[in-house]
Formats: structure tokens, C-alpha cells, sequence
């Protein structure tokens, strides 16, 4: 696949998986009013079932990273065997990443008729910063086993049901992505982050990504057979 | 198979589907009143599991269209490699599941011992157009996706799983389907939209079909190896 | 395998077939008091994830019929290539299911500390009747249609999700089985069912197989190729 | 894989079952104030869903038991057939599981915000007794029959399935677990156990476990194909 096709693909994707994370929110948050546990209940249920089909429809394309955690973690691997994406492939693959998540926040403001303001929603606690180092190291955890087991096949149900599930065993209701981080700041809804927050969420995020590269070296040193 | 038997199938197929989204939606209503979150939360859960049924159980014979906009996708697509439906074998489709879901939602109107009345529930706002070319796009992009990756097999979870996602994230709760719009003209109930409304949405569809066809067209300019 | 340890099987696979939707009713009613709603959607959670379950595990030793009306329809239809099961071993089956779901009921009971009663919950109205000829409808279509595909591994799956879903698309919610709606005599809680009722909805049910049988004689009049 | 490294997978693993528990129970407990019955869907959500990945992530290293009764029963049944694990070895693994499930509490506890204090939950009563007989027993049957008919790939989405029902049709919601039993005295939160009913649970576990062998041996005396 072509550069410019494979960043297409990052782009749209991580615009959709964001549009898929507010849309869901802005739609829980009006229907559901005054109960946050139905509305998280609704937001999980509709995000973990969007992003495994996300993951489908466009693994083929770019391998559906949508996460810079993950483009980066892929990039300091393969930098040792020699397969992984150039630091300028991994760059222009976060950039799309980016400009996808705040499209995708900014489409998902359109369809619910809510202006696009900058979030109000400061979310930087010690325990949050602990839940996201925690998610996204099992993200990474997940990514890195299914490669080396040859499982990338389960990527798209696997990944749907972590973020299912890390919506609520995380105290940060699982972010767990720099790009989402920052197309969240621009929805001031049930989804959304204010700009403070976003410095220390993608640094705990960013911990948390090697972490879980650490852990998926000591638990599978090489390649192995899928069991 | 012969057309006949193909036409019956996206006829009981296209019926089934409303009868799903139309019965659950009744039952939701019934059960959960006065909770609108709840009761998306039951219409869906329903809608993506019954949905993914039906393809199961249709697919091996008429590929389980079960709508208009994905068969005038395949007869757009097959008309130049020469594999797709004739136009009358397109048109054939396109009536069968349109009487089909006008069926399924009398018959859901009869289990429920509800009158069968046309539906007051007017939908056809901006915002709720702009989230039916954005329901529809994004299904017309999964099933081509999965066809020009040669994983028809994973249709039935992976769609099931997609509309289950796009009744939350789209503001308009994901018709993306012209048959099943105006089949829930048929009841003024939870899923109900009322003749006005018809036209727009339906329009909006064909919109998001073209644009998935071109995404589609832009990601999977030939067909790809699975990923 | 030989006939007792299938029949051990069926009986087995049924009792714990009712015992989760009686014991997931019993939970679902104290949980949530007076949400009628919330209590479905408990129950179906669990039934869909629990019947998959239970195929998976009693699938390779009996089929996993777990239903009257299943077995009477292969019966029906191996009689005539000569690969069904001998009257005699049907009618063991159905003995087993009937036996298993009672036993059920009272497991359920046990578990949740409640008085084992007759259930005084009237369902036989015209309406339900009509839900239950549906459900056992496409139950039947369902299995039917797996096996002549050749899909019989996605059994699990498939009439979980089904089950599902039909406990909210069905007026109903779908017994779709006379062995667990004799079972569910048994417990006067939120998944009984009065005496007076078992007679015409095992009536409906055997009605709703048939249409399955002929739907399914429709629409796979030979052995068709996995599409 | 040499045995350190798959105790520090049966001490991770272990440890992430518990945090999803505890952690999705407080952050239900937390948002779904007063909704028991709300608050259970969701922690049965997030428990099988992240049981599932678990299995995925951990299943290639050390089997994911992830379960002391899993461990004795595999011991068991592999000390006939002389390819089980040594005693030694089962030692180990359940060393590494409590360990994990103590972390696992402390973790959760520290991401929420919530004082790691022992949990005053008194749970048994002769119903919850009988639950935890039905729920291990019904593990592991499951895991056995995956085993024994070849279909381990499917253990993770069917023990996380399986778990998400029998936090539901069990009165005791399912601990079926001694690791996390031990583990879920560790907070005073939603999921917690006091001390005194570790003993009682424990021991049903293992009757249930036992019950679960002596079926398996009923139902498979020898390993059996795939249906």
C-alpha cells in the first residue's frame, strides 16, 4: 500500500473512532440524563462494537493503528528487526491521527447539533493518571502478543472488548490514546477533556505504552506458537 | 439460486429486520417508559444480534442485502467487472424489501397487539440527515471492505456489530436502509418515522452510499490480501 | 456416542438451560425492582451468553438440542434421507428435556433461597402466541439453515445471539421451547409461567417449528454451498 | 516456556481479573448509585469481556488458568495421562495467582481513589454455598470439554461469555475462583468478601470443581471430535 493511501486510512479511522467515542457520549448524555452510569454503560457498549468493526475495515489498509501509542510502540520495534515503519512513516501516521480525531469530534458535534467548544472537563487526578498508564499498557500488551502469536487475525473483537471493558475497570474511563486525547478537547460533552488535562493523560499514556512493550518482551522473548 | 428464491429470501429477510427493530422497539418502550436511554440501549442490543442472524441465515441465499442501497452498490460495482445483478434483477431486490418491511412491521404491530397506524414521529432534521450519510456511508465501506478482502464470512458479526455502534454515535439512530425507512412508516410507535420524513432520509441514504462506494473506491482500489 | 450418556447430555443441557433463565430472572428481579425493562435486558444478557455455552459444551456429546420441538424436526427430517434419530431415541430426548428443565427450575430456586411454587403468571394471549409461532419459526430456520450450510461450528454463537434477540423482538419474549416452558412452571418468579398457559403455547411452538421446517425446505431445498 | 515465566503470567493475569472485578464494581458502584441490578450488568459486562482478552493475552505462556481450581483439576487429570503439570509446578501456580489477586485488589483500590481496606461483605449463606458449587462446576466442565474436543482456541470468548452468565444465574454471582475470592477481601468496595466467608466459598469451589471433573468424565470418557 501507497504512503498517502495508508495515511488515509489513519485518518479517517481515528476520525470515526472518535466520532464513534462522542457521538455515543453526546447520545447517552441526552437521552439518559442525570444517570452516568447508563450513559457509560451505552458509551462502552457502542464503542467497543465501533471500534472492532474500525479495525476491519481498515487493518488491511494501514494495520488500523489509530493510536500514535501503537505507531510509535511498532516503530521502536521494528527498529531492532528491521520490519517496522521509518521514524518519517510513524510521524506522518501520528499526524493523520490527529487531524482525524479532531474531524472526528467536530463531525460528531454536527450530527447532534452541539457547538464545537473546547472542553471544560478537567480529568487530571492521580487516579486517573494511574488508569490510563494501566490501559494503555494493557493496549499495548494486547497489540504486541496477538502480532507475536500470529493472531492479528482476533484484533479487531480482542481490541473491541478491551475497550469495553477498560471503560470501567480504569478510573480515567480508559482514554488510552494520544489522538483521542486531543479530538476529545474539542467537545465540551460527556466525552470530552479540557486542554490541562491533556499534557498529563499523554504522558501517563505514553508510560503506560512502555510498560506494556516491557511486559510483552518478558512474556514472549520470541515469536510464539499460538496456543 | 434461482431469482425467485433469492427475491423470497430478502423479502422475509427485509421483513424479519423490521419486525426485529419495530418488536424490540415496542417491548423497550412497553417495559422501560419514560427511560429513552434505556430503551436504545434494548432496541439495539436487539437490532445487532437479530441483524447478524439474518445474514447468517439469508446470506448463502441472496447474500442478504436486506437493502436497497447495498444492492444499488453492487449492481453500480458489478456493472463494469460484469459480475454483479442485471438492473431488473436489482429492481426485483429492491421490491422485495420494500413489501418485506412494510410486512415486518405489521406483523411486529400484531405480536404486540399494537394498531398498525402510520407513524407521527418526525425525523428529518439537519443534523439527523447528516448522521444518515454517515450510517449509510459507513456500512456501504464495511461490506465492500469485506468482500474485496475476501472475508464475506465475518458479514454477519461485523455489520451486527456496526449497526449496534450506529444506533448510538449517529444522531438520527442509523436508519441507513430505504426499505426499512419505509417500513417503520407502518407504526406509530418507539421506532415509527412519520411519511414526511421518508423522502429526506431516504435521500440522505443514497448520499451515504455514493460516498462509501468512493471511500471504498480510495482505500481498496483493487482487491487486497487480509490483513 | 451412546444413547444414555446423549440423553445424560440433553438432560443436563437443559436443566442448566433453564436454571440460567429462571436464576438470571430470580437475580434480575431483586436487583432491579420495579424496572420491568432492565429486567429483560439482565435476563437476555445472560440467556444469549449462557444457551452459547451450553452448545459449545453439550453440542459434540447429544447435538445440544435442548428442545422438544428440535428434535422432533430432525426426527422429521431424518426420516426421509435415513439420518435422524429413531422415533424411540427421539422421544428419549424429549423425556430428558422435560425431566432436565425441571429439575432446572428447582436448581434456580435452590440457589436463590425462593420456595419452589407453581407460577400463577398468565401468558396465553393472542399476541404471544402469535411472538412464540415467530420465535420457534426462526429458531428452527436457524438450525435448519446451519446445518445445510455446513456452518453447524457457528451454532453457538448464532442461536445465543438469536435468543438474544428474541427475547425483546417477540411479544413473548420467546419460550420457543415446550420443555423449558414446562420447566418454567415451576418457579412462581419473573420467568414463570401459569399451567394454563403450557398448553397453548407449546401448541404455538409446535406450529412455529413447522413453519420453520417449511421456510427452511423454501429457502435450502438442497444442501447449499457455504456462501 | 520455562516455569518462571509462566508464573509471572499466572501472577499478571490474576492480577487483571481482579482489577477488572474490583475496578469495574467500584466504578459502577460509584456512577450507578442505589442500582444494584444496573450496577451488576455493567460489572458482569466489563468482567467477561476483559476475562476474554485475559485468556487471549495470557493463554500462549502458562494457559491462563488463572484459577486455583483450574490449576488442581488440569494437576488432576494430567497425573493419570503423565502430561499434566507437577505438583510442584501446580504449587507454584497458585502461589502466583493469590499474589497476583491481592495486587490486583490493591491496584484497583489505588486507581479510584478508595482505601485498600478489608471488605466487611458477609456472602455465605447456604444459596450463595450452592451458587458457587453450580458456577466452578460449571467452569470447569466448560474448560474440559474445550480440552477435550480440541477447541481450546475458543476458551476465551467462551469463559468470558460463560462468566458474564453465571454472574447472573448463580445467587453468589460467581466467584467460582479462589484466587479472587482471596483477592476480593482486599477491598471494601462492590465486589468485596469479608474474611470470614473466604473459607465457606473456598470450599464449595472446590466440591464445585470436583463435580465439574466427574461430569466431564461422564460426558467425554474419551477426548472426542469435534461435532
Amino acid at each position: 500500500m501507497r504512503l498517502w493511501r495508508r495515511a488515509v486510512a489513519e485518518l479517517l479511522g481515528t476520525g470515526l473512532l472518535v466520532a464513534v467515542v462522542v457521538g455515543s457520549g453526546i447520545a447517552a448524555q441526552e437521552l439518559s440524563p442525570g444517570d452516568t452510569g447508563l450513559q457509560l454503560l451505552e458509551n462502552s457498549f457502542a464503542t467497543g462494537l465501533g471500534l472492532a468493526v474500525l479495525i476491519l475495515v481498515l487493518g488491511p489498509v494501514s494495520g488500523a493503528h489509530l493510536n500514535p501509542v501503537v505507531t510509535l510502540a511498532g516503530w521502536l520495534l521494528g527498529r531492532s528487526s528491521g520490519t517496522g515503519p521509518h521514524l518519517a512513516e510513524a510521524g506522518f501516521y501520528v499526524a493523520a491521527q490527529v487531524v482525524g480525531a479532531i474531524g472526528g469530534s467536530l463531525l460528531a458535534n454536527a450530527m447532534f447539533g452541539v457547538p464545537s467548544q473546547i472542553s471544560g472537563t478537567d480529568r487530571a487526578s492521580g487516579g486517573h493518571l494511574l488508569g490510563e498508564v494501566v490501559a494503555t499498557a494493557g493496549l499495548v500488551l494486547l497489540i504486541l502478543t496477538l502480532i507475536r502469536t500470529g493472531r492479528e487475525n482476533l484484533a479487531a473483537p480482542a481490541v473491541g472488548a478491551y475497550v469495553g471493558a477498560a471503560y470501567w475497570f480504569t478510573s480515567s474511563t480508559s482514554f488510552a490514546n494520544p489522538a483521542v486525547t486531543v479530538g476529545r478537547v474539542f467537545t465540551d460533552t460527556f466525552a470530552g477533556i479540557s486542554p490541562e488535562s491533556v499534557a498529563p493523560f499523554v504522558l501517563a499514556q505514553l508510560v503506560g505504552g512502555a510498560l506494556g512493550v516491557l511486559l510483552a518482551g518478558v512474556l514472549y522473548p520470541t515469536a510464539a506458537r499460538r496456543a
